[in-house]
């Protein structure tokens, strides 16, 4: 199923925070009159972006601010008021927020600073605006924030103390630092991309980055989404929101902090979240969030999505007017997964009659460089009627000879089609005005253009990932139904928390959600024992079980291979000296050997649910650290993914004669282990270790479960 | 020993190529009155760059081009000429060049197409202008070239028809392809990156990449280098160049063609280069060249290398006014290598004292917004003098409300002392004219400038790289005396090429070089078969031995673990069944179980030497392809490399209670097997598979060599 089938609910609707974004009038309150201070700046952006609503200054002094009449108190104000900066020192915003909420005021951007991010009196501040927030129905975005900006020219709403005003676009930004933000919102406009719009957020005590996106995601004039996050407060909200959102358009986000200097660094600055998680970026690829990790590719990547279409597959033709730079861009576009396929017979005849003599017919076409505006429509002609190009990347040097201009315009023509995406590599020195000309009928066509292969062939990467994403269906969990939930849940209700159960309570889990465990039973004398493993057939291994063994194998508390009576009785007799406890009992359990080892781990992720961990054992877990994690619940194709997705995946497939391992059986693990844990979020901590697989079937031999 | 102390020989007299890179007078044969055809373009670029010397051009029509007196000949010229470009047909060439050499000439730069690129009829046409060129000691470059830039004030020779009119700057550029070439100096123009020479030569049928390089080594204008290539027509002569450039002055390179489809592009273009080639990344590694994947990110660098010292160490220290770009800089500060420690109480207790109240301590310093040239200056002053630090990261956002030009001022101070390395991450709008005063106050005070954090990170991530390159002294091959060169030389000269050795000549190859093999005899019969097994004791393998068997292990020509005489017997009676060869013969060997597998390949690389090649056997090798490769002659610090740069090489260090290998063994087979390789080039392949390690020696158990 692809997206454009999916029918989404969108809220066409007057939406919460419509008075936030679309505001038809703004209260300034703390308005003043002095230059360069915030409740100056955002009176002199509104007016200086053509805010199309009318702007009430509030001070208790000034009868205007700006040539504009202030007001002593927002209650004198003779109209509604949709939204309110408030610009205030903080001890004062309680009181406000509630004046807001008499007044009838139903979106208020707090720019002043002193809260949560101040210790125990700022929250206590900011816990007392809250409640009289909620008391009115007022939404809060901030405090210690910048704002929002829309740039639709309906409202042209520069709500923000920053210093960069944007060309109405497509583009739409929100960022949890202000700085990153800031600097994002630049980048766009040195890029000539247009913005739709912007918003940091601060604190984010009430409207969250989730909502914002929520919002932009229902925003039709919002083709893509920027997002700079240094992790999530509500995760759990994020990911319900990316996962509706980024399926419709894409998200382009960067998460920092991923490094330990990095989440230090993150922390300084933000308080609140601290320490590497990997979840945000789990979270990132099981929505289909576009991940970077470098700022300036993003937003060079944001250029494309904001005038092309995404391309049907990775499919590229070339046409380049010089030799290097194509060389250097299918390097890029070969990495970024794209191909570079041979043209038909029938093209290559169309472009021997088109083309200069000295062209290169194939793919890339070199046109060379004297080729003209008719020599490049020839060949984008020839790509946009094969039907096996999906994309087409252009290399374009600006040279002198040659009517630059007629070249631009040809590739215009063809861009407007919107049929396929176009991507430039534009070679040209700005400091001549015609050059000038030429970029700006590339400009106004909407041809992203990029100053080199490399970047632009990344550019194209990412559109090209986006289909990807749009085309990869995980599907939805699957539900096992024979399993016996209650007595988990009984097993759970009895045990400890923050201790690793016993061997028999955590078998009898696994037992109860069909997940396969070498046979075993538990004897606590050689009578049993022997009982025991006659039933399950020699060889067993001996395991020594009581709550105070910790490191059983280190102390001669694991035997395995026992082949038979006479064994396992010295083995038994030899467990009992070694460990002087009267409590101790005994797990007799199938001997399994000679399949590969893997394992599966869970660990809690709060209120996000589990993280799930794949690997092979031994050395490759150990050493290697060839481990992939997913977030639960994990659906088929996500566990199937978790396979193939190790390095050492080939191994799996069996190798130098070896068979290879029943795939099947340990999806099917993962996605019982993924709904046990989903059924019982008490489940701290988890693994089984190893699972043994063989060609025809994977079976656990050891597990341990903490809550 | 580090840089500064090698003597290097550096000519200071006048160098054969000067009349090409600073030519006192220059002909332009071919000169035409024709607006931008390009015997106009250069003289008018000549003209447009403030040209110091004498231009004549050379046309027997016109009487003047572009208002400078022409000659129809050059015989005609009353001075001597130090360059000529040529830019008429390519038939005419030879005898121009005739004349050329006649008139004293010493450099000619072919503009004119039509040659080897050409076929067999071009190729013949550039061996006669060669020749002549020889026959009077004319220099070539070209021909189907760009030219030469100088940007030296002392000549401002601009010998070239592109577009770009760079300033005076320390970077140099050499460029396979002039298209690339020209971007890339567009680039540096774009960043305000002066420039100091370029080359591009086209078919370079005389004067190489690695003259230019090695030219641009030795002029002290020229800071650092960067070399855009697809390969190398003499790698031999590249490495050799390098090897004594790249220790003396940064060599930024990149190589394209790297993938399949990337590599037949180039092929495409530039016609003699084909197919992907690791031997240039490898000259690069061998060599300290820097090498780059993305030219963007190279030209970023190289804004760096222009006026920053080299750091002295990986430890930075971050300025910063703005939270969330100092948490990108810190990851990808972290990527490259560097660190950012804590700062000295004593520091702390200083930025106390002088910083705002709301700034935070520590590292990152966050100075805050509202921050001064007085808050930085601080900063900037503790970080100088804290002894630890080795670098400073600074990001910048311009507040409207803050003293924007004191800032820099205050950095650009600090930056001229030139102690270390200062890289800025300049966050503005250039659309304010106070911010552009800002911005040029940085730039005329030589301050790098990136426009997002993770670009500046990178940058000065490759100062920090170049750093490792100056320290990393890999050393001379060592040479052993303990062999017996006589005895291989015999061997090879009585074997066949273009087939595998018999067993027999390849281990007493590898005994007369002291390679260690497991102990080994021939024999033809039983009763020899005993002896040999006798003396170096059981168990032994047997491998069938003849010239047409292929497949031993297939068809039964390979037994292990043969235990005694009896079970001997009976391995060589069926051996003798399944090969029907009465000249069968059989390797008796020493059993060698219980040790790691590793593989050591090698395999001719021309007059480069040999690739060579070291990993783990089994499925590290086959299925991880976790191979290492380095050329020949391997140093030991190479050696060392190999062992460590191995994805699994944590387990050559024993794991999981096994004991690790000895190291020092294998590393000194590899630089053995590199000797035995260096001393006989005719060794087409070769490999020791496996050599087993154990943790107190390493053997090799089989080997085959190619000639």
């Amino acid at each position: 199923m692809s997206v454009q089938n999916q029918t989404m609910s969108i809220e066409t609707k007057k939406h919460e925070l419509d008075t936030l974004f679309k505001p038809k009038s703004i209260a300034i309150i703390g308005a003043s009159s002095k230059e360069l201070s915030i409740g100056n700046v955002i009176i002199k952006n509104l007016v200086h972006f053509n805010y199309t609503g009318k702007i009430y200054p509030i001070n208790p002094k000034e009868p205007e601010i700006r040539g504009i009449k202030a007001y002593s108190t927002i209650f004198e104000v003779p109209d509604d008021i949709d939204l309110a900066h408030v610009i205030i020192p903080s001890k004062f915003v309680p009181q406000i927020i509630e004046d807001c909420g008499k007044k009838g005021i139903k979106s208020v951007i707090i720019n002043s600073a002193g809260f949560s991010e101040m210790g125990d009196e700022g929250m206590a501040l900011q816990e007392a605006f809250l409640q009289n927030a909620k008391k009115y129905g007022v939404r809060i975005f901030g405090p210690n924030c910048q704002g929002i900006i829309n740039c639709d020219p309906e409202y042209n709403a520069y709500c923000d103390f920053t210093f960069t005003f944007p060309n109405p676009g497509s583009i739409s930004i929100v960022a949890l630092s202000g700085g990153v933000g800031a600097f994002i919102m630049q980048s766009l406009f040195d890029l000539n991309i247009g913005m739709r719009m912007y918003a940091s957020n601060g604190n984010a005590c009430d409207i969250s980055i989730s909502e914002v996106i929520k919002y932009y995601g229902q925003d039709d004039g919002t083709k893509a989404i920027i997002l700079y996050t240094e992790g999530f407060h509500k995760p759990l909200e994020f990911l319900n929101t990316a996962k509706l959102v980024a399926r419709k358009k894409p998200i382009l986000a960067m998460k920092s902090g991923r490094t330990e200097a990095g989440a230090k660094a993150a922390a300084s600055h933000t308080g609140a979240l601290a320490g590497i998680d990997i979840s945000t970026e789990l979270i990132f690829e099981k929505t289909g969030v576009l991940s970077f990790t470098n700022e300036e590719e993003m937003c060079q990547a944001a250029m494309a999505f904001s005038t092309q279409p995404i391309p049907k597959g990775n499919k590229v033709g070339i046409i380049t007017n010089t030799g290097g730079p194509a060389v250097i861009a299918t390097d890029e576009l070969v990495n970024s997964g794209l191909e570079i396929p041979a043209i038909s017979a029938k093209a290559e005849e169309i472009l021997k009659n088109t083309l200069l003599p000295e062209a290169t017919i194939g793919n890339p076409i070199d046109v060379v460089a004297t080729g003209g505006g008719v020599h490049f429509r020839s060949a984008l002609d020839v790509l946009m009627n094969e039907s096996q190009i999906d994309s087409i990347f252009i290399n374009f040097v600006t040279a002198p000879f040659t009517d630059t201009d007629e070249v631009a315009r040809n590739i215009v023509e063809v861009n407007q089609l919107k049929k396929k995406p176009i991507i430039c590599n534009f070679m040209t020195n700005m400091s001549f005005e015609r050059f000038q000309k030429t970029a700006k009928i590339l400009q106004d066509g909407g041809v992203p253009c990029y100053s080199f292969p490399t970047t632009a062939a990344k550019a194209l990467g990412a559109l090209y990932k986006f289909h990807k994403i749009q085309n990869r269906e995980i599907g939805f969990p699957q539900l096992f139904r024979d399993i016996d939930k209650n007595t988990v849940k009984e097993i759970i209700e009895n045990s400890a928390i923050n201790e690793f159960m016993s061997s028999e309570k955590v078998f009898s889990i696994l037992k109860a959600y069909n997940i396969p465990i070498a046979d075993w039973g538990i004897a606590s004398n050689i009578d049993t024992a022997h009982e025991i493993a006659s039933k399950i057939s020699y060889p067993v291994v001996v395991k020594a079980e009581a709550s105070d063994i910790i490191h059983k194998s280190d102390k001669g508390g694991v035997a395995v291979n026992i082949k038979n009576q006479a064994e396992l009785i010295s083995t038994i007799e030899n467990m009992k000296n070694n460990f002087d406890n009267s409590a101790l009992k005994f797990l007799i359990q199938k001997f399994e050997p000679g399949g590969k080892e893997l394992i599966i781990g869970v660990t809690s992720n709060g209120d996000l649910g589990h993280l799930i961990m794949f690997g092979m054992g031994g050395i490759y877990v150990e050493i290697l650290k060839d481990v992939v994690f997913k977030l639960s619940p994990v659906t088929q194709v996500e566990a199937e993914e978790m396979l193939s997705t190790i390095k050492s995946s080939k191994l799996l497939d069996g190798v130098r004669g070896q068979q290879g391992i029943d795939k099947k059986r340990v999806i099917e693990i993962i996605e019982r282990i993924s709904q046990l844990v989903t059924d019982f979020p008490q489940i701290k901590e988890m693994d089984l270790n190893p699972v043994m697989a063989f060609s025809d079937r994977a079976i656990a031999v050891d597990a341990r479960i903490k809550l």
